[in-house]
């Protein structure tokens, strides 16, 4: 399950041999510490306007690193920031270069660059064209980037979420997000006593949480300073308590796909907690098959577990007085839910289906009290199942990404954790991939 | 330039050497020929509603293909068409895999599935989850799909332009285009008097049509009816007279990018014609540089010529009295403007920049006349610059689609007919991807 060729390239000796025969070189990826400064560098910081605005300014000196207006010579920096809402003709665009060329010769390994974009409003067809410019500008720039370092896009139309969104995607929470652009709107998203406790007081569900990608949540979320309930089917017992144990939370006995599974939910909310604020739909499984060879139950299954118990648990907890208000939902898609796979037309139903759920119910969790519901698509993530895989198959899988390596469960559960944070109140009916800029198709 | 390896694995020793290594076996595709059936065989028609929509059998029939309900044992047919208008919960999908499964195993090499749904509509969540769901079986089975045979889905949510896109997604001429949804909306989309020339009586006009991409978009016009007006710069001088020779049209020197274009292409229109029924933005250059070593004048001028030229000109038609009513404007994207591309930032930009300029501009050219624009974005197409790549790369790059080669310039001009024929008016601000299904990013 280690990454062997990875460990290797980093390696002194691996290192000048795969640089000599122009071997994929991926790196190590700066990942969460705890107490570990957000950044461990200056940030620069640009804007495509003359006036810049003093507020972003603010929210980036409130992670704690230097903001510098000009890349000295010599200097390293962590992370590049442009702040590109100005633009509203192509000729506007320059800037970008004239901030990203020098700036990028100046990004330290596992640099970030953040660009900041006005999202098209329909006013105008030379400012929103402009606009969405900046989309091909940052997945090239992310393709190009080595050394861990990645570039992201957020499209800012309200900046209540720009502080908690400055944490993730500077920080090393987003060590595996590339590419991606995520859209900031309006919403209640109040900053937590603790920015290191994001989650205290708050209380968790996360289902298919005794092993994986699922315990990487409950962990994360914890840490986060949530209470955290941990849910999976009685045969996993065993793992699943181990699990609620490590995280200091509780362990529910639940299968989503059962036709009780909503009541016994809503029973362990009323008897256990004061409601619930951040529900996780993590649990699914895969029945991989090509079409031609399909079976009714492998099909039926895994639509079922996927998809039928999201929509289910969803319509339960809306009806029920046990979801609080400014509640989160966050749920487990999958780049194959964009893009399709291989043998998944069964798994890649269902994580469609997801993104065509976080999509139709946004209005409904937003009029909850100012609740959001979002989806995470993680890519090739490395798993007790991508263990199992031939050798072959996995080593290419692994290097198909800009950052040429398999994501880390940890990854996945750091960009649910952002979702489901009070500070991301604005992000609402998204889908965040969490897949190093995954080759998959468009 | 032309596809040594896929020649080679469709010769008869070739084809078993590939075959007992594993290595890639693309398909020589079914292209469009002058006078050959749509179909070369019958067409597999089902519904996931158990009122099957007489209109559609309608339309399939009036391609002229034989329609079956049930694939016989041992018969092969060239195309299964799924109504999956009618899913509304995620148990519906039963119906895709029953239909699927066999349609599959019955489909022939150059086949095809189209699979036609309804797009969300905000009414009722289980309902636009599911909708969605499509995409992800329909992405998944493009990947699914040998021997050239491709899968794509289209959005009804106005059947006026289906049989143009019957048309075009059945026949050779979306032979490239693979794992691609469309939604058909309402426009005025007449049928024409002869489906063999939809563009009689039309006059055309393509950018760049001295060569390439743009010089095929120019004979797919003028071979299905229109007169075409050929403009590139002064000194592609001769290679344009060719061209326009070539299709029986007229030459145009015209450089986008120059502050005058405008005015030169509005007097020579309101001199030649009738005014314009089709315009189609392919004009465009690149000057690939990693953003580090990105010089000014090379991003400059790519923004100039790919996405400023087109906004100016657009701008100025619309104000002129030379754009006719019901008039199509179609922009040469790239996959690049969808998922970026290491080195192309500057390309990139554009290519974005258009997406949003179609995006935005829909309204627009709606309001005059029912006009519509849309754009259309290759990947990997074998031309001259392509051929100048080196070898490895090449290679690489033409396996990495579901098709497993690289498109031909004419497949791109096939998909700029469509999109500029009448029967096409419910298609509007809209990407059509000429990829193959190519692996470039979400």
């Amino acid at each position: 399950m280690s990454d062997r060729y990875l460990n290797l390239v980093n390696s002194p000796v691996g290192s000048a041999v795969a640089a000599r025969v122009g071997l994929p070189q991926p790196s190590v990826l700066r990942r969460y510490e705890a107490g570990a400064p957000i950044l461990p560098g200056p940030v620069l910081l640009g804007s495509t306007s003359p006036k810049p605005a003093a507020g972003l300014r603010k929210a980036v000196e409130a992670t704690g690193a230097e903001v510098l207006d000009l890349a000295g010579e010599g200097v390293k920096v962590a992370a590049a920031v442009l702040d590109a809402r100005s633009v509203s003709a192509p000729g506007d665009l320059a800037r970008l270069r004239e901030f990203l060329q020098p700036a990028t010769k100046a990004l330290a390994a596992n640099g970030r660059v953040l660009v900041l974009g006005t999202p098209a409003d329909g006013a105008d067809i030379t400012a929103d064209a402009t606009r969405q410019a900046l989309d091909g500008i940052v997945r090239s720039l992310a393709k190009e980037l080595r050394r861990g370092a990645t570039a992201n896009l957020l499209w800012v139309q309200d900046e209540a979420s720009l502080p908690a969104a400055l944490r993730f995607f500077l920080s090393g929470r987003s060590a595996y997000v590339d590419g991606q652009p995520v859209l900031l709107g309006a919403g209640t998203a109040p900053a937590p006593a603790d920015w290191t406790q994001p989650l205290a007081g708050k209380t968790a569900l996360v289902t298919g949480a005794a092993r994986g990608i699922g315990a990487a949540i409950a962990g994360v979320l914890a840490r986060d300073g949530a209470k955290v309930i941990c849910a999976d089917l009685t045969q996993a017992g065993e793992a699943l308590a181990k699990v609620a144990n490590r995280v200091g939370g509780t362990a529910l006995h639940l299968d989503v796909a059962a036709p009780e599974a909503s009541a016994t939910l809503l029973e362990h909310l009323a008897a256990q907690t004061a409601g619930l604020d951040v529900l996780v739909h993590n649990a699914g499984i895969t029945r991989d098959k090509l079409m031609a060879n399909m079976k009714p139950e492998q099909w039926d299954s895994v639509i079922a577990v996927n998809l039928q118990s999201q929509l289910s648990i969803n319509a339960a907890l809306l009806d029920s007085d046990q979801l609080n208000q400014q509640a989160r939902v966050v749920c487990l898609s999958s780049t194959t839910g964009l893009s399709g796979n291989r043998g998944q037309t069964n798994y890649g139903a269902t994580k469609s289906g997801v993104i065509g759920l976080v999509r139709a119910s946004a209005a409904a969790f937003a009029a909850h009290g100012d609740s959001t519901i979002n989806a995470v698509a993680p890519g090739f993530i490395d798993t007790e199942m991508t263990a199992k895989m031939p050798f072959a198959t996995r080593e290419v899988a692994r290097r198909l990404s800009s950052l040429q390596q398999a994501g880390l469960p940890v990854d996945v559960a750091e960009g649910v954790a952002w979702l489901a944070s009070p500070g991301a109140g604005g992000v609402n009916g998204q889908v965040l991939r969490v897949c190093g800029q995954n080759l998959v198709g468009a």
